[in-house]
């Protein structure tokens, strides 16, 4: 089964955007047994689309459209995807009112644009967003399926996720192909592929292992596929040897292992928090937020994280916690002995069991012969004792800022681990 | 003058890598007058390559293609293109030499693959790559140009500016294409339509205006074209022409404007803050440190921002901000008074001439009838007065995290403003 991504808008084609949409729709599919064999974007004139729909019909079976569905004027995308496919359009009661309600619900007149907005092709399967105000559409001619969403990311991915992926699995039949994911953090994939070497080699034939690296963490990726014809007993037996492969592969990293799958380091760091019932603070200055911010993202971390303090200026760092003056004066602010201070001054100041501090040289001023921009203290502490860690990242602000992130997560992790020990 | 840009490998098919390139292409492009009309990308077959050039060459001028040109699958790409313009191939022995002599220069015996690497199309104009070992290569056919270059970033980037722009500047007279981006925080794309709707509809027709919606905010384009012949004097003129209507535009929408083309928010509030000569701070409940986090992203950010409080819990509003109990318990942590009181907490406890404070049912759980998930209460204020906004967004945890950044830094921008005038 093939697929054809076909981005609509000039924002692509002017180079305003990258397009990360089609790299994760990839992923996905993918996943599914279905192969993306093209890619092409096209602006929103009604003869761009015209063609890169047509052009995309005669090598894929599927062709899956993003962009083009905003409110204003700038789309024709729908107007021209009904021609396409003979179909008059008209205005959509249900979808009129769920955008009313959304604009009621938020205090504000229902403007002109939702009328056009609501007028669909009357052909389309309608995909309702409920992240949005554009749905998506699902039409078919002979034997072929043509999607359109929305180019918002979270929208697409909401409709792909609800709507799109679970239709395309009862349209199309499929031999399974069976994933499972073990996430790592705190090492670099060659490293990892090096202390993993005579297991990778070892894998039966039908077996694949991926490395997915990204910022800190490498997702390491299992991936069974069973070509002969499809029984009950067959698909079983692939994720029975699937899950014996994952039980090997953990056993081998049992120190960067944090979950499976869709886990996160920040969820894993919150329900070791929640089962040790230990409240959690951190402490920040490099990061300036960014760990709060991941602890917090996860749904219900009030339960284990009362709060935080930012001390980006020498003086708060002595003002709210208590870092000695002399100890900044003696050794800076990036060293081990003040994010030790800091640490001791979050257990106080946060009334908690265990806090994370952070101090560094995000950049991409201000390194030093001794200390170049990337250089990173962090340290985490109980009342009993308190770790320290220093890493050396690279260059780039944002870059240094979310390794810091996943660093110091993963610091926390083994800290809770061992203190249950 | 129209371009396409054709990626060759299975690498962005699969989404394990994100296409970088082509936006940066386009850009370049654009910036010479040429407009690239089209995208694809297509798996390194030989079929796969000849389809997408062929498809390609029928709605463009100029066909670039990236990829492809690695040691391994380097044969496929050059021995495709190499047929499709029925050129023979050959050892070209200058290119043999400079891949000889960086082996040399490392200190490793040159590889087998370096003459395959080194064996080019006849007819082929070689576009020398310092960087790198594979060449880019020109083809002309019936008056099109079909350029291949390799598809590592800085190759590419390299080649592109060295060889293949001056070359298309001096192969084909260009039409200017110009564009003006005016960013926008704080109203949704329809309402922005409505304001603006007399300014659009008396754009001349070859101006055109694009809606571009994120989080929060719009970003709108405008873009000019001149397809008369060129002279110096009307590119001047499509220059003062676009310049006039981002005037009017901006002047429509003097509360929504921060800023231009590739500006942020957190820079904009930055550079006031700095102008201003003041130092800010932010006591954040929902957005758990988010709005720091995108203060801090900003380098410099240490001359006008000490830090910040993230008080997730009751606890921490009464022991780190100051908010009474009292307060707390009759109107709640989600209220006007609680943040009215949290800032007046943060603007003492961070020594700070000016505070955000936020508060807000970030979701997915803990809502009521009267505060539904997605009620956020914002304020910011400095010692003669704090301003209060309430905004209700939707259920989604993450996304509500977001907006809210953006709506209370788009909040301190406007509030910093009113209080230098």
């Amino acid at each position: 089964m093939n697929a054809h991504l076909l981005t609509i808008g000039d924002e692509i084609l002017i180079g305003q955007i990258v397009d990360t949409n089609s790299a994760w729709m990839s992923r996905e599919l993918n996943l599914q047994g279905i192969r993306v064999n093209g890619k092409s974007s096209v602006a929103d004139t009604p003869e761009a689309i015209l063609r890169g729909v047509q052009d995309a019909a005669r090598y894929a079976d599927i062709i899956i459209t993003t962009g083009g569905l905003g409110p204003t004027k700038d789309d024709v995308t729908k107007k021209t995807l009904a021609d396409f496919f003979g179909s008059g359009m008209s205005l959509h009661r249900e979808t009129y009112d769920r955008i009313s309600a959304y604009f009621a619900k938020i205090g504000r007149p229902v403007p002109e644009a939702a009328i056009g907005q609501a007028t669909l092709p009357d052909d389309a399967i309608l995909l309702v967003n409920k992240v949005g105000s554009a749905p998506g559409m699902w039409f078919e001619r002979a034997g072929k399926v043509y999607i359109s969403l929305p180019g918002v990311p979270f929208e697409m991915e909401y409709l792909m996720t609800q709507e799109v992926l679970p239709r395309l699995a009862d349209r199309f039949p499929r031999n399974p192909i069976v994933h499972r994911t073990l996430l790592t953090a705190g090492e670099g994939e060659s490293n990892i592929a090096k202390r993993i070497e005579s297991f990778e080699n070892g894998l039966p034939a039908n077996i694949k292992l991926a490395y997915l690296p990204s910022l800190g963490q490498v997702r390491l990726r299992l991936t069974g596929t069973w070509e002969e014809a499809l029984t009950p007993d067959a698909e079983a037996r692939l994720n029975d040897l699937l899950d014996a492969k994952k039980a090997e592969l953990a056993a081998l990293l049992p120190d960067l292992l944090y979950g499976y799958d869709d886990d996160s380091l920040e969820k894993t760091v919150g329900r070791i928090l929640l089962a040790q019932n230990k409240q959690f603070g951190t402490a920040e200055s490099c990061t300036g937020g960014y760990v709060a911010h991941l602890i917090t993202s996860v749904p219900g971390a009030s339960n284990y994280f009362p709060g935080s303090i930012v001390s980006y200026s020498y003086e708060l760092k002595t003002k709210l916690l208590g870092v000695r003056p002399d100890t900044l004066e003696r050794f800076g602010a990036v060293s081990e002995e003040t994010v030790r201070e800091m640490v001791a001054g979050a257990l106080m100041a946060l009334d908690v069991d265990v806090a994370l501090a952070v101090s560094g040289i995000a950049g991409p001023d201000g390194g030093t012969p001794d200390k170049p921009v990337g250089t990173v203290w962090m340290a985490v502490g109980d009342r009993s004792r308190i770790v320290a860690y220093k890493q050396v990242f690279g260059r780039d602000r944002l870059k240094n800022i979310q390794l810091t992130g996943t660093y110091s997560l993963n610091l926390v992790r083994k800290f809770l681990l061992e203190a249950a020990v």
